[in-house]
């Protein structure tokens, strides 16, 4: 007899928590709540029906949902039969979303009734797609012609399966799209290994992070990243496998997350900025207790006005890294053993920044030769990696792909330096950068100590043509109240430059006041369009 | 320019730890101490002076040497360049250690001075060995014709590489013994891909322990389990994976021990219940502070008594479960997450059980047609397993490899039940049950009953031929002071029997009293010398 030969598959990861905790239970909104053992029977009948309908190994099979158990339950059902789950970002322009189903070539499609609109418009393009599902919150579901069968009829309609069959780790499981700077949404692509391999560094990291930030057993999890972004940062399928309690809250409504938060005493979840503003913002939020609360910031530079503003609230912040490429999981802001006891002011700055790579994670900084810099928090390049869980490239684009891993190592496009102490910290994007004077002036920095201003809610800085510097920044700022003066700015910029946080020459001279930011479909500020609306008219 | 394949090595787990902790201690004995990245320079100069040797991708480099900093780095370098490390029991009869040295065809042997009279007795027959390195805890190691250089020298003889090389995930990296019941010692082997997965499914297990046992970033770790034991149960690859403060005590003294456990602090090991025993059973043991050290127990049953003793020391233990052939680690005796708010009386009966499977460990109690026993606990069965760590079968022996592996699962060799809660409970050694009347006596249910008495310190229960029930349970009990009279112990037993814990059948009539039981070069009781001193004479 031969030895069993035991593929990474996703499956595994939904056994190993089903086993150690079948009696724990998974909660959607105020509507729904359910055991893990419940949950994997619904996910084998899940993958019947979907065998029953013809979804074969490989066939690529499109969601587009809130953040549900429903969703948690097609992350292991589609890619357990051996097909693909394409995670479809809603909040792309429709004319994008139908490029990335016909790109991806999705042949099923589940969708929640929200949507209804968005699939009544798209349906003429969607030539690949021979079966609609819709998802309904409604105990009947609306009667549409848009949709086939109900997601809760269709589970009922065949045997559940017996069990998740084996096959090849190197079978994909997941495709998802992230949005270029120019062109069409690039589609990114990884394995059952990748992703079983990405869940295991993910939970090591967790869990080596007990002092602060960590996950422990009386934890109870909310995402509030969505779901269809890469893998919701990885943290549904490490928090599945570790048997923890998990709050689903389908569409983020602020008055509905809050109540979740305090019914069920969320202690950890990961947003970007944006949704943390939405939820910390709400008028009144001093009056709740949310101590206790854990929260990884990515996305975006986490900044420590931002920091500030909830640790008063009793909640931690502290930073991950990574990007659609990627997983995404790169780097989490922990503290380092031989750190523990460092003031904890000073804790802060090593939580706000991007942080340390997570096990199994090479990570260079290195210069336009592809040499390594110094490690001395001075010395900028790019942050290039190498990881079991990196995206072998774009579909079906050889050139951008190669690109992407040009010398063997996957190419961020992030501007960082690694600090003596190893923290990484990541100054700009490659194409934010500002070059003034032959120097680089990086945007995340002066956004950061901006924020720390009081009359500023939102802060970004962009470069702008001059003809003495080549570029020098601009900074457009979202004021708090009653807009702040120019000069009060340069002041209170001034004052780092003295403490030589800054050099003196990155202080922009020239300040714009808006509203609100442009941002993209995934929470960050859109500089292509600051760009756009400021860089040519000065 | 084509994505990079990343292959799972032992040197990411290194890097890994390298990278997060550089500054972190290790220390050996109370002789010398060195940094994380101290280390991996001497890892780095160790796989130079190696590939100087000669040593190639495939060569077997055997090890003789107490748990130490030098063997940890040998844990790492030794892989690190595609060779194999031949991790040496010297506590098996001199002719068994020749045998496994010849049988895994070791090139080079390094050895602890300690084992110079062993090394002096085997040399004629250990053809294949063609350079001996001699490790010395002196200043000047000892002049001797039995090695040609020392570890120190051998390390500085070469250039350290620049980094470990790159190769192919499914190398051999380790080879180990196990001692059978009967012939010559069987050879397990373990690839890179092997042991970086069960590196990171045991730190996702300690890092979910967090409520009791688990791993922080304040913990201090010393192996109690000898580092020629199946990789150290596997415990230093995760430490170091994840930065940990780690103590090597070399060989084990008490005294040794016990201070460095002081001066250190240590909260974390892992031993057999004998070497437990020699800790704790320290005269005066119980003036010392040794709160807050977690120790997981494996190699043979956790019994209540002993974790009771432990407990008034403020020592936390918890049973782990596995087997040479499973690198090790399948069980570990936590508390679910659903389980926290149980009694702390009730909670050490969980933590003495054999535990839940960690993940992605596949566990199931089979009876003799294959088929799944009722998880009553009640229904026996054997233990068969799937993980992605399991030895492929015993080094040259398709026969043994063949029934180990029969059905394709993994087949432990223990009996088991599953009780409704998850947790699995070891009754016995397949080969150990006694069979009576048609039903099975289950020995180790009987030894951690007598456990409990006060006058008994040790006990172990083997079946003896009975003309009327086929075999009969005796029971051979070391006393603690007086010897308890048999119808005590009778009267002990029939209490639990009265409880329903044992049926009344079930308890032994005879007795008989010894100074100590014959122990396994493992430390476990020898129930074949048991067998062959009490089981012929009745």
């Amino acid at each position: 007899m031969p030895p069993y030969e035991y593929p990474l598959l996703l499956k595994h990861v939904l056994e190993s928590g089903v086993r150690w905790a079948p009696e724990q239970k998974i909660t959607y909104r105020d509507q729904f709540e359910y055991t893990y053992a419940d949950m994997y029977q619904r996910v084998l009948q899940l993958a019947g029906a979907l065998q029953s309908l013809g979804v074969k190994p490989g066939s690529k099979v499109g969601v587009i949902e809130w953040d549900s158990h429903r969703y948690l339950e097609m992350y292991f059902a589609v890619p357990g039969i051996g097909a693909v789950l394409h995670t479809i970002n809603p909040r792309l322009a429709p004319a994008d979303v139908a490029y990335t189903m016909m790109h991806a070539e999705d042949e099923v499609l589940i969708f929640h009734e929200d949507f209804l609109p968005l699939v009544e418009k798209l349906r003429p393009q969607l030539t690949t797609v021979r079966k609609y599902i819709l998802i309904s919150d409604k105990e009947t579901p609306p009667d549409t012609p848009l949709a086939d069968t109900d997601y809760e009829a269709f589970i009922r309609s065949a045997s559940p399966l017996d069990e998740l069959p084996d096959f090849d780790e190197n079978t994909q499981a997941t495709q998802s799209y992230t949005t270029g700077t120019t062109g069409k949404p690039k589609g990114v692509y990884f394995t059952h290994r990748q992703m079983v391999l990405h869940t295991l560094a993910e939970m090591v990291t967790l869990g080596m992070l007990t002092d602060f930030g960590g996950i422990t057993k009386r934890d109870v999890y909310m995402p509030l990243t969505p779901l269809f972004h890469v893998h919701g940062w990885g943290v549904p399928y490490a928090m599945t496998m570790a048997g923890a309690r998990q709050v689903y809250p389908g569409r983020y409504e602020p008055a509905m997350l809050l109540k979740l938060v305090l019914t069920h005493k969320v202690t950890f979840s990961h947003c970007v900025p944006t949704i943390l503003q939405m939820v910390v913002g709400a008028p009144g939020i001093e009056k709740y207790d949310l101590s206790g609360w854990k929260i990884i910031i990515g996305g975006a530079r986490l900044t420590k006005g931002v920091a500030q503003q909830a640790a008063k609230l009793g909640i931690h912040l502290y930073a991950g890294y990574g990007m659609s490429e990627t997983a995404p999981l790169l780097t989490i802001a922990m503290l380092k053993p031989t750190l523990l006891d460092v003031p904890e002011e000073e804790q802060m700055d090593y939580h706000i920044s991007t942080g340390v790579p997570v096990p199994l994670v090479k990570l260079r900084v290195v210069n336009a030769d592809g040499e390594d810099v110094a490690h001395d928090g001075k010395d900028r390049g790019e942050i290039v990696v190498r990881a079991p869980w990196l995206t072998p490239g774009y579909l079906k684009e050889p050139e951008r792909s190669a690109a992407l891993w040009e010398g063997g190592w996957l190419h961020t496009g992030d501007v960082a330096v690694i600090k003596p102490s190893g923290y990484v910290q990541i100054v700009d994007r490659l194409k934010d950068v500002i070059k003034s004077g032959g120097e680089w002036i990086t945007s995340l920095e002066l956004e950061n100590l901006l924020s720390l201003h009081p009359q500023v809610a939102e802060a970004a800085v962009i470069g702008v043509p001059d003809e003495k510097w080549g570029e020098r920044p601009l900074a457009i700022i979202v004021p708090k109240g009653d807009a702040p003066a120019a000069d009060d700015l340069v002041a209170h910029l001034k004052q780092y430059a003295a403490e030589g946080v800054i050099t003196d020459w990155a202080v922009p001279e020239r300040y714009e006041f808006v509203e609100a930011l442009p941002k993209t479909s995934v929470g960050k500020i859109d500089k292509k369009a600051l760009r756009a609306q400021f860089g040519g008219g000065i």
